[in-house]
């Protein structure tokens, strides 16, 4: 048997990515350029003949949409598709609808970079009676009310995709089945972080870029064996640069 | 408690209906006009409040495509969705590709309609050599090889749908959850006759028009109190018409 196979890919650019706002839970859509960032992602895939027995996604419309796309795309709608909330972006807390500029002028470019790539340090709370406070919606009706962000630090997301990644994922992915997961930006740097024993100093600096297939071989214990990025890699390079220049002013 | 929410919706129009074509279990995609249809669907569900907890579909792509659209017309994406062989359109053997009019010159209408409509005269099989064979899709690759179908008569496509709604489908809707199913003409044919209990003679009129919720409200045994279709009911007899009249010559 060949090694396991795994792909990771974060959503194509969202109406609010564009916007330059902070996101975390807000189901916003993605933008017309994020459907063709999937697409491409999607038509990479099949051209390298990757094949998908089952798929994973959050529960939030950029990532879902991004993976209907990948499936059409690859003539693979028919694969089982499992939503899950733990592989939801990090919840931003009091930071989500905010402009990032504007929030980066008002705290300072060190603070904000603090909030959004720190390992534990959590933007501020929303409170209960916030518009965004996920309690008041449908989706999360079958949570309690301690399962409910208020705020995440990558840390504390960390301790929800790595449950769900070891209870769900891991055993299908030792069954031999081969696995997409479409997720965002800081759950996939969550299991990122856990896959590879990234530092939590080093994963401050690890940006993953949009629509880009993340390829992972593991061996039988769900060891990498290696990782890489489909496609042209100086255009990777660049994405992942303009990841990590948003929060300046 | 009220009673119990099903609402059913067959896929819009696909490229062989357009194209007038027998279909079965063939994974052509929605037409143009499909796709429109499934978003007025859609939006019709919204438009009246209907929610949904979960949803099912088959495997095929027409009626993927018409619940992904529903679903994101009425801002649901996140449900769980269920794909299923067994909700699959009836398999059309032999006649499969072939166009319905030419299909009806060469064997008459009365034969065509009898392929068509007729409770228990399957269409002649189709050989495990044919393209068409499902043995040789990756979708059905789990299914033993007596559970592949040559060819399928209403009859026999009850004895898959019905077992699976009893099986899968019924528990979901005691426990009080507010299912969609997306899916065919006669994989609802048969699902309705059953429902309904109407007999083998009365099923060969019974058209279900594209695109429109059937909306049906049972009661904690699964009888049903009432059904309907959503929207504008002159237009849906003119659809059911539109359906009845694609065997003629």
């Amino acid at each position: 048997m060949g090694p396991l196979q795994l792909v990771l890919i974060r959503h194509g650019e969202s109406q609010w990515n564009k916007e330059n706002r902070f996101t975390g839970w807000t189901d916003v859509p993605l933008s017309e350029k994020g459907k063709k960032e999937a697409q491409a992602g999607g038509r990479l895939l099949r051209e390298e003949g990757f094949v998908f027995d089952k798929a994973y996604t959050s529960v939030l419309k950029r990532a879902i949409k991004t993976l209907w796309i990948v499936l059409e795309e690859m003539d693979l709608m028919w694969i089982p598709v499992v939503r899950a909330w733990e592989l939801n972006e990090r919840h931003y807390g009091g930071l989500q609808g905010l402009n990032k500029s504007e929030t980066a002028k008002k705290y300072g470019e060190e603070q904000v970079l603090i909030w959004r790539r720190s390992y534990d340090t959590p933007p501020p709370e929303l409170t209960k009676e916030s518009a965004y406070y996920p309690g008041k919606d449908l989706k999360y009706r079958e949570l309690s009310e301690e399962q409910i962000p208020l705020t995440e630090s990558l840390k504390i997301t960390i301790e929800r995709v790595v449950p769900y990644w070891e209870k769900v994922i891991v055993p299908e992915l030792k069954a031999g089945k081969r696995l997409l997961i479409a997720a965002h930006g800081n759950s996939l740097r969550a299991l990122v972080k856990y896959l590879d024993g990234i530092s939590n100093e080093e994963i401050t600096k690890l940006n993953i870029p949009t629509g880009v297939p993340l390829v992972y071989e593991l061996d039988k214990d769900i060891t990498p064996i290696r990782h890489y990025y489909l496609g042209d890699q100086e255009a990777i390079q660049a994405k992942m640069a303009a990841v990590a220049n948003q929060g300046k002013k």
